[in-house]
């Protein structure tokens, strides 16, 4: 006798981070592309600066970004594979939807905010553009849904259900803890050359990482003793330096300078993590 | 009987296309300028990264990004003749306005969105900021006027009426188009380095572009053979191809590179391009 | 018998200025933080492009643009000294507020706004994020206040108040007037190559520089003679030129070209200026 609810969850927020590059209209136009379906959606560029094709460090910024927002709709697209059968999807998480390709770059975000609750291919061609580039599904498809499921639609109506379990996800880097140190990866590397290794700040007293330890790090091509520290200032300049970064990640660094360079490192290096 | 009715035109949206950079506060300073007119006004910045004073490479990413657009008010300051003679002006075209020099960075947009209605010079210079700094006409004439514009302001008070064929235009690229190929130009080169040439899709089938269709292109100092395919994915990685770009413009890339380097292409090269 | 009344200020806009970098998620994040506690504030970000710890760069970028905005919360993070005893300060200047490190990178545009009237140092830990990185102030402490006050939180709640005096201040640079010119320094380098020297454009007449003068620019390792004219259009392409800047400021350039490059100047460069 009562007609069936239905509970519309709006977003009034929306991320975007893309390997677009600053330099061409490809963000603008995106951007309007959105705000033409949802005028009052918020959105908030995460970073365009993604190494073209990079899907590893596509995935790793969306997830370092992705705690500090309110429930949103985040707009993934690092997608060299763009215009052959790979799926575009939406997947559910922790409150949030994520938006675009299904080669993993959505993966470590979603598994950060609690693993994927359902999944659907964007196979419902109403919602993209009327025509679309074989080259361009930021602009015909992924915005154009994001938006739509920002404002409202129904997550199901984005295309076919598809079982979390086959999505795309990135292995998790490498990370073994053991008394006095651990095996770990560089994760990724930030603009300024600080290395994120794949040892979570709150892991790090079991590894034996407590303020002033002494660290070596060994890795194939290098060593280095760094002190474990809590801010660059306690090192003098040009010196390096062990430490937990913003994420709460532990990290290596070099005070005014560009550890990555300095030392060769760059996502994936695995290296031995030594306290003495 | 009747007061005369006025009828008053907002803008929603106002876009941002400079070659002002991003290391200083000048886009930052244009945008505080405008939204002190209107405060409501939503600002999307198409790129500030057009090189330095290139009119062509500013009008054609302006062009790119219209379309997407709803009506709105579009600002574009690439300018490297500000404080000279040369006239600012507004320009009606497709129910937009166009803002900016009248040195031929609008027009390529303003053609692309059906040609200009009606231009004024924009001589009106109580509505330009307090005191005007010769070299920045971006923040004390284009953007306080254009937000008057976008905030209801008619047309005819920015200022003088002109004859919209006085308007400086770029001459159009060169496109002749054969039963097997045609004579064309590079238009422009994104930030990735694939090379927009200036045959639209619509047109390809004509000078015989059919998926699968093998291409040569030669031009002044070489020449490249490339299939012609629907995307990046259906050549090997570093090979090169021709496809229709996000514009649906004949376009060359190569895939995971630059094609504008290993080709040395740019914008105004001359090519043939022959089907076989 | 009535209530005591209290005044609350909210500001609709906050600025945002950093040595961040582009190519990461910090500056986003801190965009989530503010608007989490404050939705419907409008955020304008001036650059994040200031050189890593070029504390000198940062507040001169911050006092160019603050005039041009409406009264406002100007959080500027430039910030070697982050996780070191150093104080964080919220400073109230001309109906503005400033929220950043106690390093001198606010009081440039303090200075320019007519001086700090009162200020605090952040130390209302209750403000804070929850937890707080060592080296990320910026999302932990400096954007969730610096929201909170531009939200109405009174001033003097965000921390203990000290001594405006107390803070920390950049020297002027060097600018001494005579009859036919003056010993200045170079402010500034924007992204162009264009040398702000310290000699403000309503004292240029009384060193002489009138429109049409021959200007000779010495300084350790060279020596130039520029006319000193309106706009960059009255000098051929490559030639150097002295001129006011869009902040009235008595500046160096060349057309077409980088001016700090070419003579080899930075910011701290000292110079005679004679005008002939």
């Amino acid at each position: 006798m009562f007609p069936k609810l239905r509970v519309v969850t709006r977003f009034h927020c929306l991320t975007f981070l893309t390997d677009y590059g600053l330099e061409d209209a490809f963000v603008a136009v995106c951007h309007a592309v959105a705000s033409q379906v949802a005028p009052d959606l918020r959105i908030t560029d995460i970073t365009h600066l993604i190494p073209l094709g990079d899907i590893r460090r596509g995935a790793t910024v969306l997830a370092q970004a992705v705690p500090y927002f309110p429930p949103a709709v985040h707009v993934a697209v690092v997608d060299p594979g763009v215009g052959t059968p790979r799926r575009g999807v939406a997947v559910q998480a922790g409150g949030s939807l994520f938006v675009g390709p299904d080669n993993g770059v959505l993966s470590v975000a979603v598994a950060a905010a609690g693993g994927a609750e359902r999944a659907v291919s964007l196979t419902n061609t109403a919602l993209w553009r009327e025509t679309t580039a074989a080259t361009f599904h930021g602009r015909d498809i992924f915005m154009p849904v994001a938006a739509r499921l920002a404002d409202g639609l129904p997550f199901t109506e984005a295309g076919d259900p598809v079982e979390v379990t086959s999505l795309v996800t990135l292995p998790p880097p490498e990370c073994s803890i053991s008394a006095d140190g651990a095996r770990v990866e560089v994760v990724t590397v930030d603009g300024f050359g600080n290395v994120q290794l794949s040892l979570p700040g709150a892991d790090a007293p079991r590894a034996g990482l407590t303020p002033g330890a002494s660290v070596t790090l060994a890795w194939d091509g290098g060593a280095v003793a760094v002190p474990f520290v809590r801010t660059f200032g306690e090192v003098a300049p040009g010196e390096p330096l062990c430490y937990l970064d913003g994420g709460d990640w532990v990290a290596i660094a070099v005070a005014g300078g560009d550890a990555a360079r300095r030392f060769g490192l760059r996502a994936g290096t695995r290296m031995t993590l030594t306290v003495t």
